[in-house]
């Protein structure tokens, strides 16, 4: 007899109808002879309805407040979700955020999990009573109600199984587990049955959107053995992400992840000295704009390149503010490029296999795709192409590096 | 300077605008000087939307997460109301029920209060800012959430009124005032400007919805100057409930309240024997129907008749446990009528001037309308009569007590 925690998101729990066949779904595991502790998200859409009322009061509304509101979305749900196993003859008890003691700190609306009191969850269960935690909130030291930002109910799901030392964290979405790249623009990728804690990081923060980073940086961190499934299809596996040791037959690459908004900014002809880099990220960061990728080339004639990408969204204004970076640092000339897309090839298996750079830049010269910026990571190469190579390059890595195979090492 | 409770109901916060209309109130009560604690409902339909999607689920949804469930709306409604106050430059800080201990009973959907811990509140009010309160809701012993039952936030305002000890507690509604009837039947009522607890309580159980029963009872219990004021208009002094003490100019009759939902029920030649009144009333009980008037006239030829009121949706389950019961009884028959209505003069003048009974009685016979039950207490007088002479009675003995003028003791 195992414990599970289930996790379904705003989609999973849209409606009532959808709400019952969580129910139905949630009984059936339990009938096997499984604990089972749900945590569900508000029902979709909800939060944004919340948010829109705050929105017609003010612009700028306050953190603590905004967490009071739209925690009642997830509230919502738990007493529905009970009411529904109930009716189906599933004993069942919900607990908000605070009642079940979610520590957070006091970062209002991404709030950080602290510590979980699980004295009562613990006892419920042993009452034979299926558990159901409001997602994505907690309570500060005070009493104060806090949000883990959106997403958050991933990440409150992990910490529920890190605290009770659960089995495995089940993460019911809207796919069925986790492909090896992004099935719309490559109809031969493959769902994968195991990923590491690693890759899958990559994976996430490179744009393949399925689990919240910091929801599997927790698993990772507790070893939750975490599982992505499909909330609309039964019987499937989806995608178990644990441990590195644990995944027997690791592959050279799981997956190809890439990100369409990407932009790219180059400040050219900077004189090279120490602290350049500073001077010219600073004003961006001060700005509130996340870099992702930086290159900086080796100089010649006491002047260097320095690129980086933005989000696209955040383009002009970096434009702008580099444009008076260079100015002031009596640079040669400011240039960009919001036409651009990355590319990045995951695997831990690269770690212990030479060649894979050299075959990813191969393959995507033979299919006459010009490499922009290049970045690497222990388990990844990151390239930044033209945006009109995306499904190009995509569909002949996938290719190249036989993904749509099962890997057999 | 003084500490006032004010209460807005779910009329009055029933949409963004009218939050905003409540905050500027709120601000300007506070411009004055006066600390104020607030006190909301849910959104008006707020509350009835999320039962709806409950009875989607189940007919007999569990009463704690029925609870867990619908206190979700007042703990919108305290958010917004914040954001709104911050947004007019008033700091302000909402709690939930839970979160300013109010510690009720485990009776979910009709928990009583037990006990206030104002402590975080008295923080707040010294540090200069307005508390928002969710009314309606609580927290029972073990952490569960609990709701006080349908206008319970009015009891949750005026106990907040005797843990805080404040001046005053203000229920705006959506009426200026206490009347001296329903000014809809007869056009020349008076607004009160002062009524006693114990009129107020008849008044309230008799029909004249304006206060819910139990907070007048807490008010009254804990003397806490209860004024009932319209939150659309501005500037009204409403109706003042307080001690009969503070009422300097009582006068004989305060009102007429009346009650259209009555059914009489009479069970004719009991055997008239001690216990009788409990053999018929014990199975009433047990059904769950709450019976409003008793009359059983003196026994002749060893029977007698035993009649009382019940509400007119319960008529004809009453009238059925009523039939079984007289045959268990040998009672003679069993006969009822469900087009009765019950009319009520109220006023704590009453105890010391002689003749009200006689003047209504006479006031009615005049008009032709025959009484067919009559029930009294220390300040006031019911009369059962025919339903279509509602508006003839309530006009006439209006008229008759000069309601219409200003008492002059």
């Amino acid at each position: 007899m195992a414990l599970i925690v289930q996790k379904f998101g705003g989609t999973s729990v849209g409606s009532v109808e959808r709400i019952q066949n969580v129910a139905q779904r949630v009984k059936r595991h339990r009938d096997q002879g499984d604990d089972v502790v749900v945590v569900v998200s508000a029902m979709s859409g909800e939060t944004n309805r919340l948010i829109g009322l705050a929105k017609e009061i003010s612009d700028t509304p306050s953190p603590r407040e905004m967490d009071v509101l739209v925690s009642t979305g997830e509230q919502v749900t738990i007493a529905l979700l009970c009411l529904a196993l109930q009716e189906i003859g599933c004993a069942a008890r919900s607990y908000t955020g605070a009642q079940v003691h979610i520590l957070t700190d006091s970062a209002h609306s991404k709030a950080r999990i602290m510590d979980i009191d699980h004295a009562r969850v613990c006892a419920d269960i042993k009452a034979g009573r299926v558990v159901v935690v409001a997602g994505f909130q907690g309570v500060d030291q005070h009493g104060d109600i806090t949000t883990l930002g959106r997403g958050g109910s991933d990440t409150t799901a992990v910490a529920m199984a890190a605290a009770l030392d659960a089995d495995e964290c089940q993460i019911f979405t809207d796919v069925d587990g986790v492909y090896t790249t992004d099935p719309r623009v490559e109809p031969q990728a493959r769902k994968l049955n195991r990923i590491t804690f690693e890759e899958m990081l990559e994976m996430a923060s490179l744009g393949s959107k399925v689990l919240q980073i910091r929801a599997v940086e927790f698993a990772g961190k507790y070893n939750v053995p975490l599982r992505v499934l499909s909330s609309f299809e039964d019987g499937g596996e989806g995608t178990l992400i644990s441990l590195e040791e644990d995944v027997v037959e690791a592959a050279k690459i799981s997956g190809i992840a890439f990100n369409r908004d990407e932009a790219k900014l180059t400040i050219r002809g900077v004189p090279d000295h120490p602290g350049i880099a500073y001077q010219i990220l600073g004003p961006i960061g001060d700005a509130n704009i996340e870099v992702d990728m930086i290159v900086q080339n080796i100089a010649h004639d006491d002047t260097t390149d320095f690129t980086f990408t933005v989000n696209r969204s955040e383009y002009n204004k970096a434009l702008s503010i580099l444009e008076k970076i260079s100015a002031d640092l009596g640079a040669r000339e400011v240039v960009g490029d919001d036409k651009i897309i990355k590319i990045s090839l995951v695997g831990v298996g690269m770690r212990s296999h030479a060649g894979i750079a050299s075959k990813m830049f191969e393959t995507l010269s033979k299919e006459g795709i010009n490499i922009q910026m290049i970045s690497t990571s222990e388990i990844k190469i990151s390239v930044v192409v033209d945006e009109k190579y995306l499904e190009l390059g995509v569909r002949s890595l996938h290719d190249a590096f036989d993904l749509a195979e099962e890997s057999t090492a």
